[in-house]
């Protein structure tokens, strides 16, 4: 049997609208609300699938913390938020989970949007701490009375990142009551890097400084030895107890931050009696505690880098449904990557690559099984995996770094000024850019095009398909044209054959995909397929379409436009990318730098705005760049022609 | 007097052309070398300002370090580089050194294209573990022989960058033999804040254990009971030590890099001696050095942050010639800003002021003074900043973030996704934007127009002049329109009577400034003013121009656009930012979505490419973007009306 505990009976869970029902309840009711909890979750995501083992390991600590702390006056911050689907659950959204992740539904993530118990916007990693801080400075400015708790709780992946760093740093400084709680699986996504994660493993095993010092401060507490009314005597006491003991210091104390832990994050009494020990205390404070990413459920137990997100799955037997790929499938753009990276780092000694805890998201596992010496996963720390190319780039290597479309903003300024500035030979492979479908707003990748397109030096490229990809990877690699990134999108190809022959590109050439008279469409990446749809159905109208693939935003095919410009009289531009700044932009600039004023151009791209979770069908639709988007476009253009049927 | 040491009368440094002619003196000679060093920066920085005290302070590191070290084969990446002039006049460009920060002089920060010395693009802080730890990793993947060193020498308020950390995290976890120096002279431009550096300050001073650590490791050394062949038997020596002091771990240590420290950062001898001894171990490691800002010059040491850059200064007196702003001048913009949200501070509680050690450079410093608990000055953070700025705004607080242009480039994705995203009300003053002049390619503002037209629900902004910067920050605390960036230049302005009555501006609405026939152009922020400059001209030629401020770049005023399209055939947009995405994108796109056709539009702005050092005036020359540029592409679009005279 996959899972520990059957819920009761009567369930309490189904009497649990919001976090006031969940406080009525004894202590000794609340391990069956866990246990109903994890079957909840176990059975709903077994049929909608979502992020399912972050969650699983937070079912105590959510409990936890709604019981002992006054939510929604209480300010809970998740951390990334996969882990806080009991929270949406014990919030009110019980019976809307059945939506979520879905258009119209539920966000996977925790969205202020949706709930006034989501605090604050989750899903790129780190940002909890610097968020809460400023709500827990800003209760403290507000005088909010009764005292407002802000408590951010991060996994131990997370907290790897600058931005939860700079956020300790801050919070340590300035007068606050922030209270940390560190969630520590010893897992991110996949397992855990970076001297960070080493030290929580170590002063894990540490426990009697730790335990001692708790207990201690307790009794002295008891004794009225000590109050907390003030912060002084607490750090009198933290000092004299740390000389007291002559122990090693703990690193978050060697940042004035105060520590308790690690306890076992899924003891529910001694989660809850301790959060009731320092709920009221004064000033920052760090609760470590220790959790089994998928606790509950003995597949996900056992294998928690696959049941991060399993799919569909039978829930009594714990036997996943998605079906590997057979040979007459397509695979995922990320293998094309992944295997081709290797292809080409067996010929190239100089290539090595680079993730930022994205190794199995993005295949460089593939390269990384077979040469770990040159695969670098610095774990969650999109700035440094930039930086750090751009060192390895300046001694020669040729750094591959591949990073989530949306994660790789982090980087921007990074791409800038330590690759770009000095045209280093860095290869951007941007994975899952465009719509990514359910995992919504804050992973869209809908940005890259136009803020790559800033950038001096940059050669942006987006392959229509599996074998052009292959020929940009051949060509970064091939060709020093300083730093080059290309962005794929998330999902799998079209092609079974994938894997061609492979050769260089004239950079900043496009191609005409198919010839035509009445007006031509341009487009750039994987929306090459939709508009070859979109064309075979005006085709039948009698409208004859030419269809250029750009291949590169940057260099432009000056060449290729001018043709277009001298044939055309109407163009039609189409990327997966927000419509300020990218393809269509660089099309109407050039009409109007080059005094072309007989042309009329139709720009198709992600509207300006935060686009939502769905299908990335329905988001394409939504956002007016699928198929009958594109064939309507050609419709409206084509003047009597088009309406010949 | 102002010097503490005179220069021999046989000048070393005259003989020293490259450090090859440094490393053939003695130990003995060096402190000659170190005042004489000195001198040349006091007389040279009294002519030709720079910054001055970081590089005082840094002279017996800088001696040291080429004198211990094989460079250039080994390498030295400098952190920021304010503290690299040293560097510069050991390393061939004495001569040179009077034509730094100039137009095709030497740049004011180490620069690769410069010399083969400048390992790594400096001007960002923080980058220099990540971009070192990636030339050593590289090293040892090429297997260097002789061992090439890579030392990345970053101050203590840089090393508080989330960079920084993510760079040491993964320096802990990847084999390679980096030195970290820690020039720690508990400043950065202003007084340093952060945790980290309180613990620095606190590690300092309990010099014993450290001390006694290093000299048991050179006993057991000396007594061949040690070796430095193996990583692992310097860790357990470590660990043993340790355990047999039974004492405070440091918090480098924690993070598995071995720490030597501190150390005077002045004490030629020692520094040297320490640097033989640690340089050819294996493994990370990082060396702590105190030292003081401005060493050697009394005004500087006395008062460093003035001194961070003085401008003009009387070199025997140490009398700073910059006199103070008189009544009938225009004041700086920063300053604008400074006394513009005090004001409103006063009348509005909820305001409240972030900056990233930027309290004087932005003048945020002038609400801090009076108002210090509205006020946070996070340290060298930008992205926390923004973070913590989406937080405060979560609690209905409003959020003035105050940060160069060049800088804010880090918090990029954080405004997306911690501000913009839920429509934080969050107000970004955007100082130090276009052309800065003399700091060069990585703190001109170029790119903020064009990165921030990409985020949704942005409003962006720029002042044409002093008044309506005051009008815009009015409105961003008046009314409630989300995240609201406001930008504009380094320097003064040209009003003198700056402080004019505020009013609420209504969004997205430009101004007609001038009227005319035959063109128009389309301005955003200052550049208004050469523009003017430039149709007075073009006016005397018989040329009848209109020229329109568009003050807001989003959500651009549609009204205005199509006033202008339907009155004009010539537009000619003009804008100190990239070409590529910023206001002549926005009206090219706005042309062509409207099927514009029989207007010629010029755009002209920053090149795609990155912009040297120089003046202001020179540099908007380059770039085509000065008063005579925008009269030339006024004649060129006139016909025959332009050719009267």
């Amino acid at each position: 049997m996959a899972t520990n505990n059957l819920p009761a009976a009567t369930s309490l869970l189904q009497t649990i609208d919001s976090p006031d029902d969940l406080r009525r309840l004894s202590i000794e009711q609340l391990p069956q609300v866990c246990a109903e909890l994890r079957q909840f979750l176990i059975s709903s995501l077994s049929t909608n699938p979502g992020h399912f083992a972050s969650s699983m390991g937070a079912i105590e600590l959510t409990v936890a913390l709604h019981y002992v702390f006054n939510t929604p006056y209480d300010r809970i911050v998740w951390d990334v938020g996969h882990q806080a689907y009991g929270h949406k659950v014990l919030t009110g959204r019980r019976e809307s989970f059945s939506q979520n992740r879905k258009l119209g539904g539920l966000s996977g993530f925790p969205n202020p949007d949706e709930s006034i118990y989501d605090t604050f916007a989750a899903g790129h990693a780190s940002n909890s701490i610097s968020a809460a801080l400023g709500m827990a400075v800003a209760s403290k400015l507000n005088n909010d009375s009764p005292r407002r708790n802000v408590i951010a709780v991060i996994g131990d992946a997370s907290i790897s990142g600058g931005l939860a760093f700079e956020g300790i740093n801050n919070a340590a400084n300035t007068p606050n009551n922030l209270l940390i709680v560190l969630n520590d699986n010893d897992m991110s996504i996949d397992r855990n890097v970076g001297s960070l994660n080493s030290y929580l493993a170590h002063i894990t095993t540490s426990k009697t400084y730790n335990n001692l010092r708790y207990k201690a401060y307790k009794l002295l507490r008891k004794l009225k030895l000590i109050s907390d009314n003030g912060k002084g005597s607490i750090m009198r006491f933290n000092n004299s107890l740390k000389s007291l003991l002559s122990h090693q210091q703990n690193i978050f104390e060697g940042l004035n931050i105060r520590y308790f832990g690690p306890f076992d994050g899924h003891d529910l009494p001694a989660i809850i009696r301790v959060l009731n020990d320092i709920r009221d205390m004064e000033g920052p404070r760090i609760l470590h505690l220790r959790t089994v990413k998928g606790k509950g459920y003995e597949p996900a137990e056992k294998n928690p880098s696959v049941w991060h997100a399993p799919g569909l799955f039978d829930a009594s037997t714990g036997h996943r449904l998605e079906k590997a790929p057979s040979a007459d499938q397509p695979i995922k753009y990320q293998d094309v990557f992944g295997n081709t990276l290797l292809e080409l780092a067996k010929q190239n000694d100089n290539i090595v690559a680079i993730t930022a805890a994205m190794l199995s998201g993005t295949s460089t596992a593939t390269m990384q099984r077979e040469m770990p010496d040159r695969v670098f996963d610095v774990g969650i720390s999109e700035g440094h995996a930039v930086t750090f190319a751009g060192g390895l780039a300046k001694e020669g290597k040729q750094p591959f770094v591949a990073i989530y479309s949306s994660f790789l903003q982090r980087a921007y300024d990074h791409m800038i000024h330590d690759v770009a500035l000095h045209r280093q030979r860095v290869t951007f492979c941007i994975d899952r850019a465009g719509l990514v479908g359910e995992d919504g707003p804050t992973h869209h990748g809908a940005f890259d095009l136009a803020y790559l397109r800033t950038i001096p030096n940059m050669t942006v490229a987006a392959p229509r398909d599996e074998h052009m990809l292959r020929h940009l990877l051949f060509t970064a690699q091939a060709q020093d044209c300083g730093p080059f990134a290309i962005r794929y999108p998330r999902g799998k190809g079209r092609i079974v054959d994938w894997k061609c022959d492979m050769h260089s590109l004239p950079l900043g050439k496009g191609e005409k995909l198919r010839d035509g008279n009445d007006v031509a469409v341009l487009t750039i990446g994987t929306v090459a397929d939709r508009v070859t749809e979109a064309i075979d159905r005006a085709q039948k109208d009698g409208l004859s379409v030419a269809h250029y693939d750009m291949i590169f935003l940057k260099p432009v095919d000056e060449d290729l436009l001018r043709e277009v410009a001298n044939r055309y009289r109407h163009i039609i531009t189409v990327e997966d990318g927000t419509i300020n700044g990218g393809l269509g932009s660089a099309v109407a600039e050039w009409l109007e730098d080059n005094n072309i004023t007989d042309v009329h151009l139709i720009r198709l791209g992600l509207p300006d705005k935060f686009i939502p979770q769905g299908t990335p069908a329905q988001l394409s639709k939504l956002c007016g760049i699928d198929a009958d988007a594109i064939y309507n476009a050609l419709r409206s253009v084509s003047g009597d022609k088009g309406n010949q049927q």
